[in-house]
């Protein structure tokens, strides 16, 4: 690449916008990445527990995956193409269909949005608001959709919130997700209370937006019986169940969908972030066959249908799901790090493990101890966020395809942290 | 790729969201481009003057960025990495300081948005009543700034607006464009009149979001004197000047910006579609220094930073804009491009040429004539599509790499669809 | 008054438009009014327990304030001012300072609104949010506050909010009310919960606004503990309490206003109903002295400031606020009606009595009962009217100086209709 | 009346919110009222030259309503049914449709709003909005429609809309209003080119709301082919025509409605100031039969429906409209005032006549000026007000039943006033 020398970081904080944020916590200049593994500009390796946030489900650059794109690109095939019909699309339907949507019975379309989550959701909540001619969408505490007005309305962050200026977030009503107040109350009676009770000022809503792992929420897992009971609220009530799947789908949780072993069908589901494999730009809309009445281009972009990424999320559905192989691991790697974070919790005192599948982690009980033992990490060569209300959970999103070895090795450095900083604390209270 | 048998079209009508549109004009399956030609799964070659609606303007698979990409992703660089720093981003930002803003005396930051132009949009508005403490934001008429709430309520298009399902969109004021009414009126003077008329109804205004060309409402071209006059209307009254220069910047009007020549000094700039070189998702808002007031994350986005784009962008860069040799060549086929519309302008009663440099059309009349003439030129070879409020522009987006035969090659398909078409409408008139 | 043979009801059904309702139910056409006793046309009279909904807590056509009236209007005193300064305003803000503020140890100002219960909660959420640069104000289920579009937003109804068209309701969050879902959760610790979660989705409230007894909402109480928490948890959270007294206030639950047993220190009191003593249009805004950074004008109205009005208001003061006599008489007869509701609460299985004071009902389980019972009590003499979200409160607003007789008489007549219907259902059921 | 020694008019500083506005340019405190004439404690007399904003076109206290109303009242009439029937509405209902809609051929249903014009606006959008299903409302610069949030989106007065504290005001698009940019452009075609134009941005509109003369807005009237060509535009688009006379209805121009010489036919009328004609709180909101189709309650309102003021509205309407005499005296009166104020603009340099009929005023280019002119009226015994955006309006809204003599006498101290403040420019500007 480049052979300019890009000397220190002086360019970035001389060009790059204040809104930067990871490259704070993590202020080295990467160069590659392969695997589960990101190296640096001086050689330096780290084990990556961040994984784009869970973009990077089968890791790095995956060997399969670079080669087709390689040979892709090497032949001319069309990288941009508006949404004109492309072998690549065919050939990524077509695995898609084969691979995901017929083995679990659904016969969603796949609406190509733009490349980006938010995206995905804006197309979602103006489909099921043409629809149903209703104009509430009922989004719930601690979730997040994304950045962009629609998306935003519906994202509980109050620091996001705030970055829209107070432009008017409208459409929306906020109720609590499963286990608010430390499960003091029946989220779900309360919310069909609220929607039975005509006098309630909750107008009826076009449809329910869930995210079933509230991945920047703070790992809130959502149950069976909750997205059932959500599920069942939504149809009763004349509205569509909109499943925001984008961090917790393509795998992380064990099962292809993160909703497969609660018996519900969503309407429609977001899919974005590990959706193209490899990391690109790429997201699509999953809508029930009868919902699918878009008139041409009422929802459209340029980038929607980004030709790399139907090739390498062809591969990586070909690969990683024309079987049960790869779930099967998932699910033991997924318990594997539950024990062990379970064992890290019980290092701090009122520590709770959050979440489920590969996408666990620790809630420590304040955001000043989680910045801290994520900051130890990165010290000592892992990447590791954290996630929550008050950033106060310690979020582990390593690729699914971490070997264990190095999954161990990425929980020794964890586990060091957490003994390091809860010692510290010990030591100041005393 | 992928060696399943792809059959015909039917996994598209099978699978893709009715939303799909290009691919009903343009009904082939594209396999490879190059340049500026398009083939199609039978080896057929078409021409293209649609380019990606000016998201190729350096042509389909450039050599220099397909072994540049190549190279990156087979040495393992980084693929997905967050806005994190990457080797690859500083000799983005470098090339581009270099070469592009410096040269233009420009210090604006660079924030990477999520790779679409709506979100580069969306992040303007927001950061523009961040700013000021205001709300309103005045779109002209023909204005397309995305699909996305926030983006969506500057949108003119009331097929587009539709699309919402009766979402709210607020805190937009539209406002005639210059050259609204035939030219009846002095859009500026209208302007400024209604803002200083403390019982107009119209709010003082955060900002004014405008495209000095617009691609989508017709290829309406703002002049000098009225984009100096927005400029001086807004920094009056102490709102910030938007230029969205999604599609009319990357050099299509000749200049790298597209308001080069207009003297004025745009507070934010957003930059999409052909920003990374290749087609491929990337997207930024260009926000003077002094206005970059973002906290970290305060919009943030998965797929902002798209290292694929860092790479291509900077080679289209280095490889277009080190020297002036490319904007005097696109000048000089623009003119080319101008004189032969104008030539084919006069075979239909009543047609005119608009747009500017590289991105010239004929307002032909009617949707229905324009349709029919694309729809000729598809059958002979030629991609080519209208714009306006009633589609009634037969576009040429061609890529600004096109050869002077190519050129010529397709504007002669064009002249004999026109011809085909009027002589149509001659005999059907007598 | 008129000569003209007014006939039947035709000129009703023929000229007035279908927004008509109350004249749907009691179908007589009234003439004349005195003390708790309408009398139709024919002579027929009626038993009044519905008050004009509590706006003749003095009943109807006190003689002092008719004379005072009549006195005024035939010496030419001013009828229409604006709001200029005029004798009688000047009586009247003398009387209510003296006899109603100064006593509770209230400095409030008093904002003449326009002479609607709405206007004056309009008035109220444009100046909190004002005060405090926030737009979201925390209304609560089952409330009512108006049917202008600031105030409808703040309004739980589904059918009254049905009646905006579509209009955009915004800037408002609906709370759980004290004992929302059959007690089953602790509304407050909910309230408190949601505001101090950042990421809950809900904005910082400019303020909350509360009836202390919720009169169309079905004669819901709030407690003093509730009613304390609620004001805690907005001063803690730099919100203003508004609290809209229009119905519950003006003596109506044996205080003048509704919460002075609960210790708490409103910012803003809407006045409105009873306010002017005989059914007069008159609202008022009671406003904390340091909240009152209104600029002249900023809120206006024609019929702001009522001279007619003034002169009844200072009347009804002057001779039911000076001393404690009326407060304990009113008290006397809330506790004589709560008993005698609660017998007859006891006929129907599951009924519940609600409401407190002088503003008492009973929850019959169902709309349908609650209308047949109404419909009966019309035939045999008394106006008595439902509320509630199902219309399932038959609710007593009678007049606070009704005698004791006539009440017996009215709760009488009750009894019979309760008893008729009940036995219906019973025979029904059998 | 009150026998209390109210001093001097501290208790209004001490009580009354700073929203109070009239008594700061008119600080007497006035007491009695008849026909033209106020007179304040003091036993001064003062000319009426704002008559309520246009509240008592018949003047103040007319002998006739005092005495119908006084006979009322001391019979018991009934003063508040909420919209119960009564023998009071019978009659005015009569005579309004036989005085008023029979003779005009119109066959509108009344709706009794709440008592305020800000009201029965807000009943009109809302009526509009459950017609069409559409949203968007068209208003005019310069229109006032009241201070609700609903009307107040509607109005253009930046101050008043600076009340709403930054409240949502949506739904709404503000329009030029004829002679905008001093009749630079030409209104009618500007806003069908918008609405005509798909990509203009602006929503098919429910409704056009336009006061025929605005009242605060300046005075501006408009003509005859305007308000026809408002009319067919908006029938052309399946858009209500809703004509807001509260200011310049009920005989203010000449005739009972401002737009009985335009041959149009609005949809839906507002009535409200002078609708009870001695200055009651009244308002209605008059709808064509086919658009009346609203629900029981669905726009509802303790105070629809003031018992006093269909008493003195059907005298009004009796004495004044039972023949032409009463409107050909006003349109006589109308012309010897728009002559005097001419005599008298030909003393301001630039200065302009506005308005028409009894709704006239004088331009006197600025603010200052005009403000200067109405204290030296005050002084010297008139009451006299400004309007238009900048208050650059001298208004003269005298009552219509002024005697010629009194007219005269007020119009010489305009006069006086006028040259008084003229003479002071022309020496200062020397």
């Amino acid at each position: 690449m480049s052979t300019v020398d890009t000397g220190g970081k002086e360019i970035f904080s001389r060009r790059e916008s204040e809104a930067r944020s990871y490259c704070r916590s993590f202020d080295a200049v990467f160069t590659k990445a392969s695997g589960s593994v990101l190296t640096d500009r001086d050689g330096r390796d780290y084990i990556d527990f961040l994984a784009g946030c869970s973009s990077l489900n089968y890791g790095h650059n995956d060997p399969d995956m670079k080669s087709a794109l390689v040979d892709y690109i090497t032949a001319d095939g069309v990288t941009h193409g508006l949404d004109m019909f492309t072998e690549a699309k065919a050939a990524f339907l077509e695995a898609f269909e084969r691979n995901i949507l017929e083995p679990r019975g659904m016969d969603h379309k796949v609406m190509m949005t733009g490349p980006t989550g938010a995206n995905a959701v804006e197309a979602a909540i103006k489909l099921a608001r043409k629809i149903t001619g209703r104009r509430n969408v009922i989004a719930f505490t601690n979730g997040f959709h994304g950045m962009t007005m629609g998306a935003l309305a519906l994202t509980g962050n109050a620091g996001k919130r705030g970055g829209a200026g107070g432009s008017t977030l409208a459409d929306v009503t906020h109720m609590p997700y499963e286990g608010a107040m430390d499960g003091a109350i029946d989220t779900l009676a309360q919310i069909e209370w609220m929607l039975d009770n005509p006098s309630s000022g909750i107008d009826a809503p076009a449809a329910f937006i869930v995210e079933p792992v509230q991945g920047e929420g703070g790992l809130n897992a959502a149950s069976k019986e909750w997205m059932q009971g959500i599920a069942r609220i939504a149809k009763d009530r004349g509205a569509l169940l909109i499943v925001d799947d984008i961090q917790a789908g393509c795998g992380r949780t064990g099962t292809y969908f993160s909703t497969e072993a609660f018996d519900i069908e969503p309407d429609m589901i977001t899919q974005a972030k590990s959706f193209s494999g490899m990391g690109l730009p790429f997201a699509a809309l999953l809508i029930k066959r009868e919902h699918d009445i878009w008139k041409p281009a009422e929802h459209n972009g340029t980038f929607r249908g980004n030709n790399h990424a139907f090739v390498t999320a062809r591969v990586a559905i070909e690969k990683f799901w024309s079987d049960e192989s790869f779930a099967k691991d998932v699910n033991r790697k997924g318990e594997r790090l539950g024990q062990r974070l379970g064992e890290i919790a019980g290092l701090v005192p009122g520590a709770k493990l959050k979440g489920r599948g590969m996408m666990q982690g620790l809630d420590v009980g304040s955001g000043e101890l989680a910045a801290a033992i994520c900051a130890t990490c990165f010290k000592n060569g892992l990447i590791i966020e954290t996630s929550g209300a008050h950033d106060e959970v310690v979020k582990v999103l390593a690729p699914l395809t971490t070997s264990d070895a190095l999954m161990d090795k990425g929980l020794d450095i964890l586990e060091a942290a957490v003994r390091e900083h809860t010692a510290a604390t010990r030591i100041a209270a005393e």
